[in-house]
């Protein structure tokens, strides 16, 4: 037993209720859309819809498909060194072949199950829009859909996010472990993050600490350190020792059991500019606006602008980021995107990261970030609040 | 300071004549295959022309772009949250557009950029073959060609991976750096897992040991602990306690300023049974006639043929993983494969896994690894060789 893991541990995987219930609902947007079947070839959606978890994905040389029919159970189409795991999912229908097959990688049984889709001029969803990528050969691609005359091709990108969006209670559980394991690695980065330790090495220290506090893995961690202030967030680590003035920060994705958290937090090393000290004190109350904001009803654009309303007391550019948060659950971005050009209505049960951002002096921006559940009454929040004054370590 | 850092771990990133000398051999490739710019956007492409590190890629949202022209530096087309970290590349142009914006995630950027080819009717290389995929999402890419009436579109992906299949004697340190970190974690394994431990515990503990060691991460772990051997190699670990007579296996990819090593070791936990020994010793030797048949001059299909003939001993089956070792670089796995359908020459610098497989008894299997370079006169093992008896732990 490793005493550092913490006792309330969910229980991982999902009942099967949880997939039916998920590709029901599906199949209920599918049939207002006039969609007969959804093809999904990415991580997160093969997943979504059969429990399928491996870390063999990291390999990009076989494709993994997975399809919804209209009515019943998902089929997967896989590569067979994946069969033995496939099976032990909900799942009935699991065709396979040995692959890699460079000539014919899952072509052929997928042509074989659409063809009757396609002889009824149906429609096939696949997604094709923002935050999507196709994970398969563009090649195969083509191929497979000129061996479907008549079939009709459907962007299904809102659909399947819209629904994805809106998580369970058993998934918000999870989000809610990762969340507290990270926040317990943030407080454990005093402890070894001190002037004269290089970057890369409190990097290194805080993914053991973080894994010893019972993450899975800790896939993403970005940051940086300088004086003052730091210029990009998304930049490896350097090896340069902290120094005192540095104003240090750390981002992570942790998972466990398949689910992210996605957080930042700031230090000071041995001591603070007033600059610095403002910056984080305009960012901290503009966190405290956006997660007042996120309540069902409002949208993402209002959380934007409640949040930018604040960060203008310091930085009224606008900012070059994109957005001041998003989606958060299998992956460490989802939809939506809290953005001027976002109008989706925030619903119950929305995973969601909070996070504004703002450039000050020359050159050097900083970033803070929590994560939260909308609630029938507000945010409910997952992460252990930062504190309200810029964190001094030594 | 770690004192379990490495002492001789080789210099950050590459000369900018690292850069250089890729980017010209492709442009000569180019030019036979008459191909007047190349277009890529998924991570080891764009990080192998501009050196370009960042973890931001495991956000889907944004779309990240590198041009290779006919003749001059790469032009990075790419989220403005980006730029600072891309200016400190070789690259000179840098185009950049505020990022996530949904009705035009750097469409018009590089319509404006391929413009001039189009007019010309010229062909554009993208990677759409095997083991590749389109990380942008496909309506962008629709839209984009539809917008540039005259461009051919050829596929690359032989040209660039056949390339990066062979690597540079810098590359090849850092492959031996993370292999020698990846050796000292296994080789404390039998320091943590014990009878008793459960086996998501042990993959907590390897995690935290080969970053001990000095890996930047260990994205990639699997493996599998059961009575006389495991039944199939993607899983991720259950909290089953490990007992006497169990076969473990754990599989890693950890990796080290962006490259890769990919091995395995198995062990008995406490005593093995006969078989366990007997599938052990097979693989053993089918890794030494893999390792022996590595030479210039000969192919991935000898590869495997020369593997397959030592495996036949215990299982005539062919087996259902595909393949019997890769490519290792900057992906996990990379091109060549060894299979009957890889007719891949082995070339000096190519940097492969050695990973013969087999099926016994009822329904387990066995798999060993090894990396290698190609030399010219034969192979050079990077990762320390595994004994050649499956080793006891307790």
């Amino acid at each position: 037993m490793n005493p550092s893991l913490p006792r309330n541990a969910p229980e991982r995987g999902f009942d099967e209720a949880e997939f039916a219930v998920r590709t029901a609902r599906t199949q209920r947007q599918m049939s207002l859309a006039g969609i007969a079947g959804l093809l999904l070839m990415s991580e997160p959606e093969v997943r979504y819809f059969s429990g399928f978890q491996t870390l063999f994905w990291q390999s990009p040389t076989r494709p993994w498909f997975l399809f919804v029919p209209a009515t019943g159970k998902p089929v997967a189409v896989i590569p067979e060194i994946g069969a033995a795991l496939m099976r032990r999912s909900w799942l009935d229908d699991i065709r396979t072949w040995s692959a890699p097959a460079p000539d014919d990688d899952g072509i052929s049984l997928l042509a074989d199950l659409l063809r009757p889709l396609a002889r009824d001029g149906a429609t096939l969803g696949v997604m094709k829009g923002h935050e999507t990528h196709l994970r398969m050969p563009l090649g195969d691609w083509e191929r497979l859909t000129a061996l479907l005359p008549g079939l009709e091709i459907a962007d299904a990108t809102t659909l399947v996010q819209g629904l994805r969006m809106v998580k369970s209670e058993a998934e918000i559980d999870k989000l809610r472990h990762i969340c507290t394991i990270g926040s317990a690695a943030f407080d454990a980065v005093p402890e070894f993050a001190v002037a004269g330790q290089p970057l890369d090495d409190v990097f290194r220290a805080f993914r053991r600490a973080a894994i010893g506090f019972g993450a899975d893995d800790t896939p993403y961690l970005v940051g940086g350190a300088d004086q003052g202030g730091y210029a990009d967030v998304i930049s490896p680590p350097t090896s340069r020792p902290l120094q005192p003035g540095d104003v240090l920060m750390l981002d992570t994705g942790c998972v466990w059991d398949g689910y992210f958290c996605d957080f930042d937090r700031n230090w000071a090393i041995g001591r603070a500019d007033e600059t610095a000290r403002q910056a984080y004190d305009v960012l901290w109350r503009a966190t405290e606006a956006g997660i007042a904001a996120a309540r069902p009803g409002n949208s993402c654009r209002d959380l934007f602008i409640a949040m930018s309303e604040v960060i203008a007391e310091m930085d009224d550019s606008g900012g070059d980021v994109g957005r001041l948060g998003h989606g958060l659950g299998m992956q460490l971005t989802e939809q939506p995107s809290h953005a001027m050009f976002d109008r989706t209505e925030l619903a119950e049960n929305m995973v969601l990261t909070i996070e504004p951002s703002l450039s000050y002096g020359d050159g050097l921006m900083m970033v803070h970030e929590e994560n939260i559940v909308v609630r029938e009454d507000g945010a409910e929040l997952l992460t252990r609040r930062a504190p309200p004054e810029l964190p001094l370590i030594g």
